[in-house]
């Protein structure tokens, strides 16, 4: 009887996973649910090989979480096995909250809930069921265990999250550049106070990490398509949510039945389970085949929407550095609501406008340290010639605005 | 205004698409729905990378024909382009016709009509929407084109289908020695009296292919958890088919209702539009959706198998060379009908034999020959020293055993 | 301190190297000498990326010996650390006594002595110098310790030399199709009786192996253009050794020089240092040298063999499956020596011919056993269905002929 | 007869060279003589893996520019057939001058002349013989040529030597976060007034580029013991020619020996044949086979360097931002003068300090300027926001101070 299980991984060839605690949790239906999520959401209406999912995504971080401590035990750090485990298990379970599209979900059908509180609730109901085999992973996760660098590796600057997804969207769109060597990261890990560093020469590293994600949020995860495909998405589920309260009748699955006809808000998931439990229902497929069902809708605003979805007619979309004149976005709304025969006020399931913005680098939130010789610590935004703090710390906004093609 | 677009593919680069008729094909909603099916069906299950779509292949095996219709004019060959296109627009639409989770469709919502007979049916429709441009690329399709290769390329033993298949499986699946030599058996092909051959020094690659071809059939296709998983979803299905047929309410959208609650067979297909209009409106999400809700049916077979399904509970299989005991199935049977409380009838949806068996290479059929500097063709059974006819013609049987865990 | 090296390699990333007895030896004199040799001789004729050296190898037959001892104590067995150590350092140490363009030179350079046979010697040197401790790696590298499994690691059916050789020189000449599953036949491999086996369900791999094993043989090792390159070499420092022989004076490296200058037989190896030592001062660069400088020599035939070599102008070879009529050979080396105006005996350097061949798999000698559930062995031979013992011992020959161009 | 010749390359795959001039550069001596240099000289003493030649190299830059004027085609510009063979043929060309270890040589063996002139001496030659067949080439690379992107492709911010060079290096080496996206920065090139340029959207590309680019040079070009490896070998070809000065006897290949004996410059090269038919005669092997013979030369500091050399025991180094004490290395070179018996004179060879430095992009010389929608042009150092124009021209200098081992 082998005491360990071995998964293909494109990305990163045989995983191990320990019998017991670990093991336990990737059998567990809410964890087996992630592989009905599609890590990239959208994405693949631009890189129709982003089919990845948020189960293979948790998996590959664990991997990667494996090699980094065995990494900082290799430089003399001492952590007990039930702490490795413990990050383990955090790092598996980060995205378990995540439903369907994560962003548009959280604009349309739940409010004022983030994902990061449902992984929450959910790890605590785990750890119920398992009697409290989570406790020291749900701490690491909360960032309430003393040893700072576990949590830091679940969620920070240089976590084990970012580094697997960074490698495996590269991987999966087709986006070799954007590709990460964390392997080389990994190598240069050190702690410093019990906090996470890296060491002194890892900073060219670094650079190309923060350079490469910037590449990532550009050229696919800001993609203006994708954008563009997101919004059709909000305004479809938007005008699904706004019929249902008028209290027509749609076909839906239960699960998704029931986020359209409620308000459901972080009251819903903290007081009774019903939240919660039709929240793990919920994955892709839901949404997908209502998007069928709904295209045929006699709503022409959904059908329309829904079909747009389907079929990939996607709206024109303007990207520009500077905000679009209110005027002629309304000019826009007033021309789809003639062209589509439908009120002004209808007209903005097809008109829509905002920022997409990144900042690469919060340096006041969890910054990136380096290790000298000496034993001294110094911040990448103090020593790097290439990124300084101002253009480290600056939020990039491009400003889109897409609409229905009336052309 | 550029005459091509270019999509990327993890598997290949960039993927050239000259606008016009093969653009529009890309574009059109049947090949869109493609990207709503996977490519291997419930293979994740084992290999949780494999969550490519039947769209992304379809785009690879085109890649492949431009590659290898490149190749046979740099030897001299005379292709029209208008062949070109036809072969090239009969790849991309080679799958049309598939449906989700392929095989198990067909042995339980329709019956006696093989997706290849959908494939045509839906490109003639295509046709029609597009004034004929499509005639050529149905001739080349059905093999009725005079120069017989190009529709040899499209299929046969060395066709463009195979070609990306097995070097996508195994790159999704992260079996990479499954892989093939495309790109070496496109440069050795070559034509002969209007049949597509391979030179002479091209039979390493030709052997390697057939056996790479093999270790993709056991060691993914015809894995023992796959195959159980498809038994467990043909199970359900029927199940489902069982209840709708006694007339009970189950969820499912329009498409899936169509094929649950009426006998659809070839004659419906052929007859009227409903069938065709249904089936294109089936993906993967229906099939998924359905399960998570029948999850919760108060037939316990149905909610059984359908959790199974959704949470990775499977059957417990096993794999013999020799056809398993009758009795010892039998008595499987009793017991799980006793642990579940069920008639041994309707034990029959837990417990599963048959055979599992892939035959390499059919000589009869269309058979690899190599061309000799001389002009001379030798079928690749003849000369392979290490391949012999007998083996590679043989079937090979595996009988498979699957059934409810009761321990 | 660190108590490993991790050391950069293409094909398999990092490669961590402990500290002491095994990072010795990679810093020994006589590793670095490997670094000097590549590990494909003058295949880079054809593929210019086969660049890689003996060194790089040897690294990674280290790598794959140190996954293959964990996996096999993942399965249950036993294994003392200083065993794992004899049979890491036993493989690094395998190639060490290969000299350049290693068959060339068995054929010219020196006579009746093996390159295993200069590997144990300089073993036995090192273990002198380093006072014993690699004496249980020579144990294991002659195959004389107990346990037999670790001795078959590093050279039997499945040692780690083969594993790492066809995935590194599928790599680097581009031959991807060429590269076996080292890691999931290393997941398959099993203990029996101190035998080294694999499990059951290995088959495909294994079959895969040879198959992709034999692509390389006629692809690469025995590609015609490799072989003609190599007969070239051949002749060319038969010649130079013939007119050693008789008092010409040569441009050389010392070393090279006594290798030409005297005849150096097994005996010369076993008595006495100098043949030895003058052997690990050879590498690749003597004989390039050698080379450039000799095609300017007074006498014609060295000085047309050594610019043929050095601006790759070759002879002209062609290849059968039966023996070449002696007549025709002679026939062209009349021509030959005819429009070279040399004798018909000297233009014996400029016509070569001979067998090529490799087998594929001997049955006697160091079979692949697959080890079945109950516990039972079987040999490969018996049970593939697509393998039979006749074509797996079966040594395939073929014949080239290769001559000066003279049209 | 096929009018071209498929070259198998790890990296690209099949590289495919017409039949003509661009095949007949390939198989040209002085074409040929570059598959005896390494691409990155003395690298492989930290990344074993690079051991790539600069032929490699040139086919690779070659492919690229087949790529790159597909695409400019593609976006509608007219290039003649004849020009795009030029800019191929000068592409090929464009390192025909380097000799072995490219920079050590122009510090030691020649003076005054840069292996960018050498090249140009070489192609003169070759068109000569090539009854001027190359004329368009050299215009090309010389920048004569009226169209000026075809110079920039062939040398300038965005060539295609860079493209390869930085694809490659990282692929051999084993770092492949160092890679860029050659592949989508050609998608994005563009022509605007004769020069070359960069759609707009491919800005993020272009950031990802430079700093890859920087990561490579950190990394891997100016790697601290690459560089001690470096000066190890200008201190060995130094205390050479200073031993030939004075009439000591060295051995060395005829072409080496011209080297050392005698002082060769630019002059040298322009009057008479002799400097450059010695040159074409220098490649990697004269060096290594000289440096093995010279670590047993009875001059003590000859033979303690080569052998360093030769056993990798590398002079200990350190980096600093700051310029080493003077008092601190006159200390360091009396105690090695001291350890090793010779005088601080003669210490010179085992101590060396100076600096090391990459400007990453030269914002005066070769601009790389935006192409926006409008029409209008952009330098990238005035939209990066991240990369402003003070980081990206200025110079990074590193200090180092290597030294032999006294401890």
């Amino acid at each position: 009887m082998q005491d360990s299980k071995l998964i293909n991984d494109p990305v990163f060839g045989f995983i191990k996973i320990p019998k017991g605690l670990l093991y336990d949790i990737v059998k567990h239906p809410y964890m087996q649910r992630l592989s009905r999520i599609k890590q990239l959401g959208l994405s693949s209406v631009v890189y129709p090989g982003a089919q990845h999912t948020r189960f293979q995504h948790s998996l590959g971080a664990f991997f990667l979480m494996t090699e980094a401590i065995e990494q900082l035990k290799r430089k003399g750090h001492f952590i007990f096995d039930s702490e490795a485990e413990a990050a383990k298990a955090a790092i598996l379970l980060h995205d378990i909250g995540h439903g369907p599209f994560s962003h548009v979900l959280e604009y349309t059908l739940t409010k004022d809930i983030s994902h990061e509180q449902i992984s929450l609730l959910l790890m605590e109901k785990m750890n119920e069921e398992m009697n409290g085999a989570l406790s020291l992973a749900i701490k690491v996760f909360k960032g309430e265990h003393p040893k700072k660098y576990l949590h830091q590796l679940v969620s920070g600057q240089l976590d084990m999250d970012r580094m697997d997804y960074l490698r495996r969207d590269s991987f999966f769109t087709g986006v070799p550049e954007g590709s990460i060597g964390s392997a080389r990261i990994i190598k240069m890990l050190n702690l410093k106070e019990e906090q996470l560093v890296v060491d002194e020469k890892g900073i060219y590293s670094i650079e190309n990490f923060l350079i490469a994600r910037r590449l990532m949020y550009w050229q696919v995860y800001l993609h203006r398509t994708c954008i563009t495909y997101e919004n059709m998405l909000i305004s479809t589920l938007s005008r699904a949510k706004e019929l249902a309260k008028r209290g027509v009748s749609l076909f839906a699955s239960p699960a998704l039945h029931y986020f359209l006809y409620n308000d459901v808000d972080k009251k819903s998931f903290y007081e009774g389970d019903e939240a919660l439990n039709n929240f793990i229902q919920l994955d892709d497929n839901d949404i997908w085949t209502s998007l069928k069902v709904w295209s045929n809708n006699e709503d022409k605003i959904l059908s329309l929407l829904s079909s747009g979805m389907i079929n990939r007619q996607l709206f024109k979309t303007e990207i520009s550095s500077e905000v679009f004149n209110e005027r002629a976005i309304n000019d826009i709304r007033k021309q789809v609501s003639k062209h589509l025969n439908i009120s002004t006020e209808e007209a903005k399931y097809f008109v829509s406008s905002g920022i997409i913005g990144n900042k690469m680098y919060d340096p006041f939130d969890n910054s990136i340290d380096l290790l000298y010789k000496d034993g001294s610590l110094k911040n990448i935004s103090e020593i790097s010639d290439i990124l300084n703090v101002t253009s480290l710390s600056k939020r990039v906004n491009k400003y889109y605005f897409s609409h229905f093609r009336i052309d």
